[in-house]
């Protein structure tokens, strides 16, 4: 192996440097900080756990994203978190008793064995926030609004969110009493929004049903809020919880817009984005330039069930990594005072004083350039004392 | 698997919650805080990465303590990173070019797949700092200074510091002429301050040698200050080196103590942790109440040698896990003002306006007491006007 070998990074894998760490962790803290405004508590949840925890009820996208490693004090499969909300429900189920609503928020790295996308990082770093045991859309619409917080807090400039329910598909499916294969493929299709192979499959396998012109509508129901007029007259003789769900979708559209008349709300009610853990309300968060969602959430409100409690929870994870690649969080270059160590004490009194109003010093003797260690101005001793100065 | 099963997580692996949470998110920050004023750049590296450069110079030690995968992009074996010091090295060698002084700062999760201890934590947090580029002391009082600020801020009522040089066993050992067996040996006998041990050793492989007696002393060179007056004693037909060794010490010693001068200054130049791979003054602080280093550090001038930049480095890690343990940080229960949701745009803006000024507000309508989810106050409509009062 030789030396330029050793200095590669896994590919996707990244290392992060002063100025976008900076701006990384400043974004972070923020995030954290008005989660704690709207009342979630901050956890920390392990990197690693039992698989048997970590997996379940998320189905197999997120088993394959996960590293497995072999417990040595155990025997038993330890996962590296690829995603952070199995986490917090198991940590609802068993750490907290409370019988009413849960608010917690997080902050950290994940670990994804493939990357989600060509371009995606490995090791996104994530914040975000869940909502457990309130089963109505009040908690829908508090994390909705709180998404949009998050996004003009990144500093982006448009909030931009697609909104669908997954309980358009799933009552749709029942409705027409799909087999599990018929059920899966038509997924795969409405998924990929494959028009042409949509129109082949309802021929074949809904031929003569009520519900073949709904399916066909299905991946077409998507634009501004007109949508939700469409998809009424188009789902007038479905089951009701289809309409239910339009009903849902509209109430948090409401009080949304009337909250943040400058978000720009898309309805999409063919998506079907984590369909298989998701029981109700989705939604994404897009920027220009970002072909992937930079925050995604939703309701999953049967996810506490394997840990003995199956609680109402709806929740939303917030890209950090690729919010910051957008390059919307400025990236200011290290500012601050050089001294040259005079090996004086009052030299060094001032120095400290100086770092204990927040400025950075550099106290340094080796032959560095100032400049080169960000500095922009200098500690020098002047009319006996000393005193902060430009440059030369 | 039953639930009760599913509620485990692996013995070791910790999750954190609010109370503790919180209080070592406020440590975290203010020791990244503490290191941007002292000129130490925020990096952050990945979780996980090659073997190859993960546990590159490290030894053995960090080996067993790293859990390793395969990539799957790659086929080749990546470990989740044990110690964050190799990756600062590597990204000193690799993704800074200044020749000078380079001041590096981190703070994250670190994974054992062991316990270094039968109480600790398989997932510390720790905040840490390397310093790059300069070899002589001044760098070292440095990183010793900072490090005594850390516990301060940490609450530490007691810093208390132990520093050695595993510069004084290699070059006593090179003069004994010890084969590598024999070094390795009288090392562990060393580690363990095995007294008896060590001279039925000393009888056997040193008979005779007039570095005998100084091979006995050396476990016993432990104490306050005085102990370097009795070092130079013992040490006198030592070769160059060893009284070097001893010099720096002091030096940093003197500086050190005159800065801090509440500091608690203990030597030990039998100490030999990291000897494997560290190369100059060694130090560890530790508090009552807990057995192990509750930071630790010291010089490793070879470390970026196998990316192909030998540079001087010295830098130290702060277990933040360790220190939350204490109990010294104040853990602050949630306080913050309840709103029953009344649907009213005027009760919403109140609530906004609280949160902007960092209030913590709850918003609900759920059957959850308020006392439950953390709140002291409410904000009720009065007088016309909605207001903060203390609950009923």
């Amino acid at each position: 192996m030789t030396y330029a070998d050793r200095w590669l990074l896994p590919d996707g894998v990244e290392e992060i440097l002063p100025a976008e760490a900076e701006a990384i962790e400043q974004l972070r803290r923020r995030l954290v900080d008005l989660y704690r405004t709207w009342g979630y508590d901050l956890v920390i949840p392990p990197l690693l756990e039992y698989t048997d925890s970590l997996l379940t009820g998320l189905g197999r996208d997120v088993d394959l994203l996960t590293f497995k490693v072999t417990d040595q004090l155990s025997g038993r499969t330890l996962g590296i978190r690829a995603d952070i909300t199995p986490q917090t429900a198991r940590m609802d189920a068993h750490s907290f008793t409370l019988p009413g609503a849960n608010r917690l928020c997080y902050a950290g790295h994940v670990v994804h064995a493939k990357p989600k996308n060509p371009l995606a990082t490995r090791t996104p770093i994530q914040a975000g926030v869940e909502f457990f045991g309130e089963p109505g859309t009040r908690a829908d619409i508090e994390v909705v609004s709180l998404l949009l917080e998050s996004l003009a807090l990144a500093g982006l400039p448009r909030q931009h969110i697609d909104l669908g329910h997954v309980g358009i598909y799933r009552a749709l499916a029942d409705a027409a009493d799909l087999s599990q294969t018929q059920e899966d493929i038509f997924f795969d299709l409405l998924q990929r929004k494959a028009v042409t192979e949509i129109r082949a499959w309802v021929a074949d396998n809904l031929n003569g049903s009520p519900l073949a012109d709904v399916f066909l509508a299905l991946p077409g129901l998507a634009g501004d809020r007109s949508v939700l007029d469409r998809a009424r007259d188009c789902f007038a003789q479905c089951p009701p919880a289809v309409l239910a769900a339009v009903d849902q979708l509209e109430q948090v559209a409401d009080v949304v817009a009337e909250r943040y008349p400058a978000a720009e709300l898309y309805f999409d009610l063919g998506e079907v984005r984590g369909y298989h853990y998701l029981t109700g309300l989705v939604f994404a968060a897009f920027a220009p330039g970002y072909g992937n969602p930079i925050a995604s959430g939703g309701r999953y409100d049967h996810i506490g069930e394997v840990f003995g409690r199956a609680r109402p929870a709806t929740g939303f994870a917030v890209d950090i990594s690729a919010i910051s690649k957008l390059g919307l969080i400025e990236r200011q270059a290290p500012r601050g005072i050089w001294a040259a160590d005079q090996a004086m004490p009052e030299q060094w009194q001032a120095v400290q004083a100086l770092r204990a109003k927040g400025e950075r010093v550099v106290f340094g003797a080796e032959p560095t350039p100032p400049e080169e260690a960000g500095c922009d101005r200098q500690l020098v001793l002047k009319d006996g004392h000393y005193q902060v100065i430009p440059l030369a």
